[in-house]
Protein backbone atom coordinates (compact mmCIF):
# COMPACT_ATOMS: atom_id res chain seq x y z
CA UNK A 1 0.00 0.00 0.00
CA UNK A 2 1.49 3.48 -0.74
CA UNK A 3 0.10 6.32 1.62
CA UNK A 4 0.58 10.16 -0.20
CA UNK A 5 0.79 12.59 3.14
CA UNK A 6 2.36 15.14 4.80
CA UNK A 7 4.45 14.69 7.84
CA UNK A 8 2.57 17.47 9.56
CA UNK A 9 -1.17 16.76 8.54
CA UNK A 10 -3.12 15.41 11.04
CA UNK A 11 -5.06 13.32 8.79
CA UNK A 12 -2.24 11.56 7.51
CA UNK A 13 -1.11 11.21 11.27
CA UNK A 14 -4.38 9.46 12.12
CA UNK A 15 -3.90 7.17 8.98
CA UNK A 16 -0.43 6.23 9.51
CA UNK A 17 -1.21 5.28 13.51
CA UNK A 18 -4.81 3.05 12.52
CA UNK A 19 -1.88 1.48 9.75
CA UNK A 20 0.94 1.03 12.32
CA UNK A 21 -1.81 -0.51 15.02
CA UNK A 22 -2.41 -3.12 12.43
CA UNK A 23 1.01 -3.57 11.37
CA UNK A 24 0.58 -2.94 7.74
CA UNK A 25 3.53 -2.07 5.59
CA UNK A 26 2.93 1.46 3.79
CA UNK A 27 5.45 2.85 1.95
CA UNK A 28 5.28 6.74 2.16
CA UNK A 29 4.98 9.39 -0.64
CA UNK A 30 5.02 12.92 0.50
CA UNK A 31 2.61 15.60 -0.95
CA UNK A 32 4.47 18.98 0.83
CA UNK A 33 1.13 21.00 1.55
CA UNK A 34 3.36 24.23 2.76
CA UNK A 35 4.68 24.18 -1.15
CA UNK A 36 1.12 23.40 -2.76
CA UNK A 37 1.71 20.49 -4.04
CA UNK A 38 -1.41 19.67 -2.84
CA UNK A 39 -3.09 21.68 -5.80
CA UNK A 40 -1.07 20.17 -8.24
CA UNK A 41 -2.31 18.07 -11.48
CA UNK A 42 -0.57 14.72 -9.65
CA UNK A 43 -2.17 15.15 -6.45
CA UNK A 44 -6.00 16.75 -7.82
CA UNK A 45 -5.72 13.17 -10.37
CA UNK A 46 -5.68 11.40 -7.08
CA UNK A 47 -7.61 13.49 -4.57
CA UNK A 48 -9.94 16.00 -6.40
CA UNK A 49 -10.21 17.73 -3.14
CA UNK A 50 -6.66 18.44 -3.20
CA UNK A 51 -5.75 17.31 -0.05
CA UNK A 52 -3.51 14.66 1.57
CA UNK A 53 -4.18 11.84 2.94
CA UNK A 54 -4.48 9.42 -0.14
CA UNK A 55 -4.15 5.45 0.49
CA UNK A 56 -3.43 3.88 -2.65
CA UNK A 57 -4.50 0.21 -2.14
CA UNK A 58 -2.92 -2.67 -3.31
CA UNK A 59 -4.79 -2.99 -6.19
CA UNK A 60 -4.28 0.71 -7.44
CA UNK A 61 -7.82 1.43 -5.75
CA UNK A 62 -7.67 5.04 -4.41
CA UNK A 63 -9.22 5.87 -0.97
CA UNK A 64 -9.71 9.65 0.56
CA UNK A 65 -10.77 10.88 3.88
CA UNK A 66 -9.22 9.40 6.98
CA UNK A 67 -11.63 8.31 8.73
CA UNK A 68 -12.93 6.42 5.54
CA UNK A 69 -9.55 4.82 4.67
CA UNK A 70 -9.15 3.36 8.69
CA UNK A 71 -12.94 2.13 8.27
CA UNK A 72 -11.67 0.60 5.26
CA UNK A 73 -8.21 -0.93 7.23
CA UNK A 74 -10.60 -2.45 9.65
CA UNK A 75 -13.00 -3.78 7.55
CA UNK A 76 -10.04 -5.64 5.38
CA UNK A 77 -7.82 -6.68 8.29
CA UNK A 78 -9.00 -8.17 11.06
CA UNK A 79 -6.29 -8.05 13.29
CA UNK A 80 -6.31 -5.67 15.52
CA UNK A 81 -9.74 -4.00 15.73
CA UNK A 82 -10.06 -0.58 15.84
CA UNK A 83 -13.40 -0.60 17.14
CA UNK A 84 -15.17 -2.30 19.79
CA UNK A 85 -17.23 -6.02 19.21
CA UNK A 86 -20.59 -3.93 20.21
CA UNK A 87 -22.81 -1.62 18.22
CA UNK A 88 -22.97 0.86 21.27
CA UNK A 89 -19.37 0.53 21.70
CA UNK A 90 -18.32 1.55 18.17
CA UNK A 91 -20.92 4.18 18.06
CA UNK A 92 -19.19 5.50 21.31
CA UNK A 93 -15.77 5.46 19.59
CA UNK A 94 -16.86 6.67 16.21
CA UNK A 95 -18.50 9.79 18.08
CA UNK A 96 -15.45 10.72 20.34
CA UNK A 97 -13.69 10.36 16.31
CA UNK A 98 -16.30 12.54 14.71
CA UNK A 99 -15.55 14.94 17.67
CA UNK A 100 -12.37 15.78 16.58
CA UNK A 101 -12.47 14.87 13.03
CA UNK A 102 -16.35 16.70 12.50
CA UNK A 103 -15.66 19.33 15.36
CA UNK A 104 -11.95 20.44 16.27
CA UNK A 105 -10.11 19.72 13.24
CA UNK A 106 -12.13 21.18 10.15
CA UNK A 107 -11.88 24.61 11.53
CA UNK A 108 -8.17 24.70 12.12
CA UNK A 109 -6.67 23.32 9.17
CA UNK A 110 -4.38 24.84 6.83
CA UNK A 111 -6.92 26.07 4.46
CA UNK A 112 -8.72 27.86 6.89
CA UNK A 113 -6.08 29.56 8.57
CA UNK A 114 -4.57 30.89 5.39
CA UNK A 115 -8.58 32.08 4.74
CA UNK A 116 -8.16 34.15 8.13
CA UNK A 117 -4.69 35.47 7.38
CA UNK A 118 -5.81 36.03 3.78
CA UNK A 119 -9.30 36.80 2.71
CA UNK A 120 -10.10 37.96 5.80
CA UNK A 121 -6.79 40.29 6.84
CA UNK A 122 -6.57 38.90 9.86
CA UNK A 123 -3.08 38.77 12.28
CA UNK A 124 -1.15 36.06 13.87
CA UNK A 125 -2.90 36.75 17.39
CA UNK A 126 -6.37 36.68 16.10
CA UNK A 127 -5.69 33.69 13.91
CA UNK A 128 -4.02 32.16 17.25
CA UNK A 129 -7.21 32.78 19.24
CA UNK A 130 -9.19 31.36 16.59
CA UNK A 131 -6.96 27.69 16.73
CA UNK A 132 -7.41 27.95 20.51
CA UNK A 133 -10.66 28.96 21.04
CA UNK A 134 -12.03 25.72 19.13
CA UNK A 135 -9.57 23.77 20.67
CA UNK A 136 -11.36 24.85 23.53
CA UNK A 137 -14.61 23.86 22.39
CA UNK A 138 -13.83 20.78 21.61
CA UNK A 139 -11.73 19.37 23.82
CA UNK A 140 -13.97 20.65 26.74
CA UNK A 141 -16.76 18.67 25.56
CA UNK A 142 -14.27 15.48 25.02
CA UNK A 143 -13.06 15.59 28.32
CA UNK A 144 -16.65 15.25 30.07
CA UNK A 145 -17.12 12.72 27.53
CA UNK A 146 -14.20 10.80 28.87
CA UNK A 147 -14.05 11.88 32.11
CA UNK A 148 -17.51 10.77 33.08
CA UNK A 149 -17.89 7.57 31.11
CA UNK A 150 -17.15 3.89 32.41
CA UNK A 151 -16.56 3.05 29.09
CA UNK A 152 -12.84 5.26 29.00
CA UNK A 153 -10.15 2.45 29.85
CA UNK A 154 -6.27 3.49 29.40
CA UNK A 155 -7.34 4.73 26.09
CA UNK A 156 -10.22 6.31 24.98
CA UNK A 157 -12.47 3.34 25.28
CA UNK A 158 -11.22 0.51 26.97
CA UNK A 159 -8.12 -0.41 27.01
CA UNK A 160 -7.57 -0.81 23.40
CA UNK A 161 -6.21 1.73 21.44
CA UNK A 162 -8.67 2.57 19.09
CA UNK A 163 -10.29 5.02 16.43
CA UNK A 164 -10.81 7.69 18.79
CA UNK A 165 -7.00 7.23 20.10
CA UNK A 166 -6.08 7.68 16.82
CA UNK A 167 -8.04 10.87 16.08
CA UNK A 168 -6.95 12.28 19.17
CA UNK A 169 -3.05 11.95 19.41
CA UNK A 170 -2.59 14.18 16.45
CA UNK A 171 -4.92 17.09 18.11
CA UNK A 172 -3.62 16.36 20.88
CA UNK A 173 0.26 16.80 18.90
CA UNK A 174 -1.32 19.98 16.60
CA UNK A 175 -3.06 21.83 19.92
CA UNK A 176 1.08 21.70 21.23
CA UNK A 177 2.33 23.20 18.74
CA UNK A 178 0.02 25.99 18.61
CA UNK A 179 0.68 26.06 22.61
CA UNK A 180 -2.92 25.64 23.61
CA UNK A 181 -3.26 25.22 27.35
CA UNK A 182 -3.88 21.34 28.26
CA UNK A 183 -4.07 21.93 31.92
CA UNK A 184 -7.77 21.54 31.91
CA UNK A 185 -8.03 18.06 30.76
CA UNK A 186 -6.61 15.56 32.53
CA UNK A 187 -7.82 12.72 30.69
CA UNK A 188 -6.95 13.67 27.12
CA UNK A 189 -3.30 14.23 28.61
CA UNK A 190 -3.27 10.65 30.70
CA UNK A 191 -4.83 8.61 27.49
CA UNK A 192 -2.12 10.50 25.17
CA UNK A 193 0.85 10.36 27.61
CA UNK A 194 -0.28 6.35 27.90
CA UNK A 195 -0.69 6.02 23.79
CA UNK A 196 2.83 8.04 23.36
CA UNK A 197 4.77 5.02 25.34
CA UNK A 198 3.14 2.55 21.57
CA UNK A 199 5.44 2.22 19.39
CA UNK A 200 2.27 2.43 17.08
CA UNK A 201 2.10 6.06 17.58
CA UNK A 202 5.89 6.92 18.14
CA UNK A 203 6.38 5.78 14.75
CA UNK A 204 3.53 7.55 13.63
CA UNK A 205 4.68 10.80 15.10
CA UNK A 206 5.25 14.19 12.82
CA UNK A 207 9.31 13.86 13.72
CA UNK A 208 10.17 10.82 12.38
CA UNK A 209 8.56 11.10 9.10
CA UNK A 210 10.66 10.79 5.98
CA UNK A 211 9.53 14.66 4.94
CA UNK A 212 9.69 15.95 8.08
CA UNK A 213 11.79 19.17 8.51
CA UNK B 1 -36.20 5.78 19.65
CA UNK B 2 -36.45 9.71 20.42
CA UNK B 3 -34.71 11.68 18.42
CA UNK B 4 -33.48 14.60 20.05
CA UNK B 5 -32.88 18.04 17.10
CA UNK B 6 -33.83 20.62 15.52
CA UNK B 7 -35.82 21.14 12.27
CA UNK B 8 -33.22 23.16 10.53
CA UNK B 9 -29.91 21.04 11.75
CA UNK B 10 -28.10 19.49 8.87
CA UNK B 11 -27.15 16.62 10.89
CA UNK B 12 -30.39 16.61 12.43
CA UNK B 13 -31.73 16.27 9.10
CA UNK B 14 -29.39 13.48 7.75
CA UNK B 15 -30.71 11.16 11.07
CA UNK B 16 -34.16 11.51 10.13
CA UNK B 17 -33.34 10.89 6.33
CA UNK B 18 -31.57 7.62 7.58
CA UNK B 19 -34.45 6.72 10.18
CA UNK B 20 -37.13 7.23 7.25
CA UNK B 21 -35.20 5.25 4.78
CA UNK B 22 -34.78 2.31 7.25
CA UNK B 23 -38.66 2.86 7.84
CA UNK B 24 -37.85 3.41 11.59
CA UNK B 25 -40.34 4.99 14.33
CA UNK B 26 -39.10 7.67 16.34
CA UNK B 27 -40.31 10.61 18.22
CA UNK B 28 -38.61 13.96 17.62
CA UNK B 29 -38.09 16.27 20.78
CA UNK B 30 -37.33 19.96 19.85
CA UNK B 31 -33.74 21.47 20.54
CA UNK B 32 -34.33 25.62 19.89
CA UNK B 33 -30.75 26.20 18.53
CA UNK B 34 -31.65 29.86 17.67
CA UNK B 35 -33.19 30.15 21.69
CA UNK B 36 -29.79 28.54 22.74
CA UNK B 37 -31.73 25.80 24.48
CA UNK B 38 -28.80 23.08 23.38
CA UNK B 39 -26.66 24.77 26.31
CA UNK B 40 -29.16 24.02 28.54
CA UNK B 41 -28.42 21.93 31.48
CA UNK B 42 -31.14 19.03 30.07
CA UNK B 43 -29.21 19.28 26.51
CA UNK B 44 -25.63 19.60 27.76
CA UNK B 45 -26.80 16.54 30.15
CA UNK B 46 -27.96 14.33 27.21
CA UNK B 47 -24.80 16.15 24.71
CA UNK B 48 -21.79 17.17 26.18
CA UNK B 49 -20.71 19.05 23.02
CA UNK B 50 -24.38 21.16 23.88
CA UNK B 51 -25.09 20.25 20.16
CA UNK B 52 -27.94 18.22 18.24
CA UNK B 53 -29.16 15.19 17.24
CA UNK B 54 -29.20 13.06 20.02
CA UNK B 55 -30.53 9.57 19.58
CA UNK B 56 -31.98 7.92 22.15
CA UNK B 57 -32.96 4.50 21.66
CA UNK B 58 -35.20 1.93 23.34
CA UNK B 59 -33.00 0.74 26.08
CA UNK B 60 -31.89 4.59 27.03
CA UNK B 61 -28.50 4.80 25.39
CA UNK B 62 -27.80 8.34 24.07
CA UNK B 63 -26.03 8.58 21.21
CA UNK B 64 -24.69 11.42 19.44
CA UNK B 65 -22.56 12.52 16.15
CA UNK B 66 -25.03 12.13 13.38
CA UNK B 67 -22.86 9.91 10.78
CA UNK B 68 -21.65 7.56 14.23
CA UNK B 69 -25.84 7.43 14.68
CA UNK B 70 -26.49 6.28 10.95
CA UNK B 71 -23.76 3.92 11.29
CA UNK B 72 -25.31 2.25 14.67
CA UNK B 73 -28.52 2.27 12.76
CA UNK B 74 -27.20 0.46 9.64
CA UNK B 75 -25.47 -2.26 12.24
CA UNK B 76 -28.59 -2.45 14.33
CA UNK B 77 -31.48 -2.56 11.60
CA UNK B 78 -30.16 -4.35 8.23
CA UNK B 79 -33.35 -3.88 6.40
CA UNK B 80 -32.36 -0.97 3.86
CA UNK B 81 -28.34 -1.16 4.02
CA UNK B 82 -27.06 2.72 4.79
CA UNK B 83 -24.02 1.42 2.78
CA UNK B 84 -23.08 -1.03 -0.18
CA UNK B 85 -21.85 -4.17 0.30
CA UNK B 86 -18.33 -4.17 -0.31
CA UNK B 87 -15.80 -2.42 1.02
CA UNK B 88 -14.23 -0.18 -1.77
CA UNK B 89 -17.71 0.71 -2.00
CA UNK B 90 -18.25 1.18 1.70
CA UNK B 91 -15.25 3.22 1.85
CA UNK B 92 -16.50 5.70 -1.16
CA UNK B 93 -19.71 6.15 0.47
CA UNK B 94 -18.16 7.28 3.43
CA UNK B 95 -15.41 9.54 1.74
CA UNK B 96 -18.26 11.28 0.24
CA UNK B 97 -20.41 11.76 3.20
CA UNK B 98 -16.85 13.00 5.11
CA UNK B 99 -16.55 15.73 2.44
CA UNK B 100 -19.76 16.89 3.75
CA UNK B 101 -19.46 16.68 7.26
CA UNK B 102 -16.00 16.84 7.86
CA UNK B 103 -15.39 19.49 5.63
CA UNK B 104 -18.17 21.57 4.79
CA UNK B 105 -20.32 21.57 7.28
CA UNK B 106 -18.64 22.16 10.11
CA UNK B 107 -17.34 25.44 9.05
CA UNK B 108 -20.58 26.54 8.16
CA UNK B 109 -22.71 25.84 11.36
CA UNK B 110 -24.33 28.47 13.49
CA UNK B 111 -21.62 28.25 16.31
CA UNK B 112 -18.48 29.26 13.76
CA UNK B 113 -20.93 31.84 11.89
CA UNK B 114 -21.64 33.69 15.06
CA UNK B 115 -18.16 33.55 15.95
CA UNK B 116 -17.08 35.28 12.69
CA UNK B 117 -20.11 38.07 13.01
CA UNK B 118 -19.31 38.21 17.13
CA UNK B 119 -15.72 37.84 17.82
CA UNK B 120 -14.05 38.41 14.88
CA UNK B 121 -17.10 41.80 14.13
CA UNK B 122 -17.26 40.99 10.77
CA UNK B 123 -20.51 42.02 8.30
CA UNK B 124 -23.09 40.38 6.87
CA UNK B 125 -21.47 40.32 3.44
CA UNK B 126 -18.26 38.55 4.88
CA UNK B 127 -19.72 36.26 6.50
CA UNK B 128 -21.99 35.51 3.03
CA UNK B 129 -18.81 35.29 1.60
CA UNK B 130 -17.36 32.82 3.86
CA UNK B 131 -20.59 30.57 3.70
CA UNK B 132 -20.50 30.47 -0.09
CA UNK B 133 -16.43 30.08 -0.32
CA UNK B 134 -16.41 26.83 1.63
CA UNK B 135 -19.51 25.33 0.19
CA UNK B 136 -17.68 26.51 -3.26
CA UNK B 137 -14.92 24.96 -2.24
CA UNK B 138 -16.61 21.66 -1.02
CA UNK B 139 -19.47 21.59 -3.69
CA UNK B 140 -16.64 20.96 -6.86
CA UNK B 141 -14.46 18.65 -5.63
CA UNK B 142 -17.90 16.48 -5.00
CA UNK B 143 -18.73 17.20 -8.08
CA UNK B 144 -15.66 16.02 -9.52
CA UNK B 145 -15.66 13.02 -7.37
CA UNK B 146 -19.46 12.24 -8.42
CA UNK B 147 -19.31 13.25 -12.08
CA UNK B 148 -16.23 11.09 -13.10
CA UNK B 149 -16.72 8.09 -11.18
CA UNK B 150 -18.58 5.24 -12.64
CA UNK B 151 -20.09 4.28 -9.09
CA UNK B 152 -22.27 7.38 -9.08
CA UNK B 153 -25.74 6.30 -10.33
CA UNK B 154 -29.41 7.97 -9.92
CA UNK B 155 -27.79 8.35 -6.31
CA UNK B 156 -24.62 9.37 -5.36
CA UNK B 157 -23.60 5.32 -5.07
CA UNK B 158 -25.30 3.66 -7.64
CA UNK B 159 -29.24 3.50 -7.43
CA UNK B 160 -30.00 3.18 -4.08
CA UNK B 161 -30.06 5.75 -1.56
CA UNK B 162 -26.92 5.48 1.09
CA UNK B 163 -25.59 7.88 3.80
CA UNK B 164 -23.67 9.77 0.88
CA UNK B 165 -27.27 11.23 -0.42
CA UNK B 166 -28.23 11.63 3.69
CA UNK B 167 -25.26 14.46 3.55
CA UNK B 168 -25.49 15.64 1.07
CA UNK B 169 -29.37 16.87 0.89
CA UNK B 170 -29.56 19.10 4.23
CA UNK B 171 -26.23 20.31 2.39
CA UNK B 172 -27.83 21.38 -0.74
CA UNK B 173 -30.59 22.70 0.83
CA UNK B 174 -28.77 25.03 3.21
CA UNK B 175 -26.87 25.60 0.60
CA UNK B 176 -29.37 27.21 -1.38
CA UNK B 177 -30.87 28.71 2.37
CA UNK B 178 -27.88 30.72 1.87
CA UNK B 179 -28.36 31.53 -1.71
CA UNK B 180 -25.57 30.03 -3.03
CA UNK B 181 -25.55 29.40 -7.01
CA UNK B 182 -25.35 25.84 -7.88
CA UNK B 183 -25.26 25.79 -11.63
CA UNK B 184 -22.17 24.49 -11.36
CA UNK B 185 -22.82 21.07 -9.99
CA UNK B 186 -25.24 19.65 -12.62
CA UNK B 187 -24.96 16.21 -11.18
CA UNK B 188 -25.32 17.46 -7.48
CA UNK B 189 -28.47 18.96 -8.48
CA UNK B 190 -29.62 16.20 -10.70
CA UNK B 191 -29.14 13.64 -7.22
CA UNK B 192 -30.65 16.10 -4.93
CA UNK B 193 -33.83 16.63 -7.63
CA UNK B 194 -34.19 12.52 -7.38
CA UNK B 195 -33.98 12.40 -3.75
CA UNK B 196 -36.55 14.91 -3.40
CA UNK B 197 -39.24 12.40 -5.28
CA UNK B 198 -38.75 10.22 -2.37
CA UNK B 199 -41.13 9.87 0.36
CA UNK B 200 -38.20 9.45 3.25
CA UNK B 201 -36.50 12.74 2.25
CA UNK B 202 -39.62 14.63 1.93
CA UNK B 203 -40.89 13.46 5.24
CA UNK B 204 -36.97 14.58 6.72
CA UNK B 205 -37.70 18.36 5.38
CA UNK B 206 -37.18 20.94 7.39
CA UNK B 207 -39.61 22.55 6.74
CA UNK B 208 -42.30 19.44 7.74
CA UNK B 209 -40.78 19.10 10.83
CA UNK B 210 -42.78 19.58 14.27
CA UNK B 211 -40.54 22.47 15.68
CA UNK B 212 -40.75 24.10 11.69
CA UNK B 213 -41.83 27.89 12.13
Amino acid sequence: MKLYGYFRSSAAYRVRIALNLKGLAYEQVAVNLVNGEQRGEDNLDRHPQGLVPTLETEDGTRLTQSLAICEYLDERYLETPLLPADAEGRARVRALAQMIACEIHPLNNLKVLKYLTGDLGLGEDAKLAWYRHWIRDGFEALEVMLASSPATGTFCHGDAPTLADACLIPQVFNARRFECDLSDYPTLRRIAEHCDTLEAFQQAAPSVQPDAR
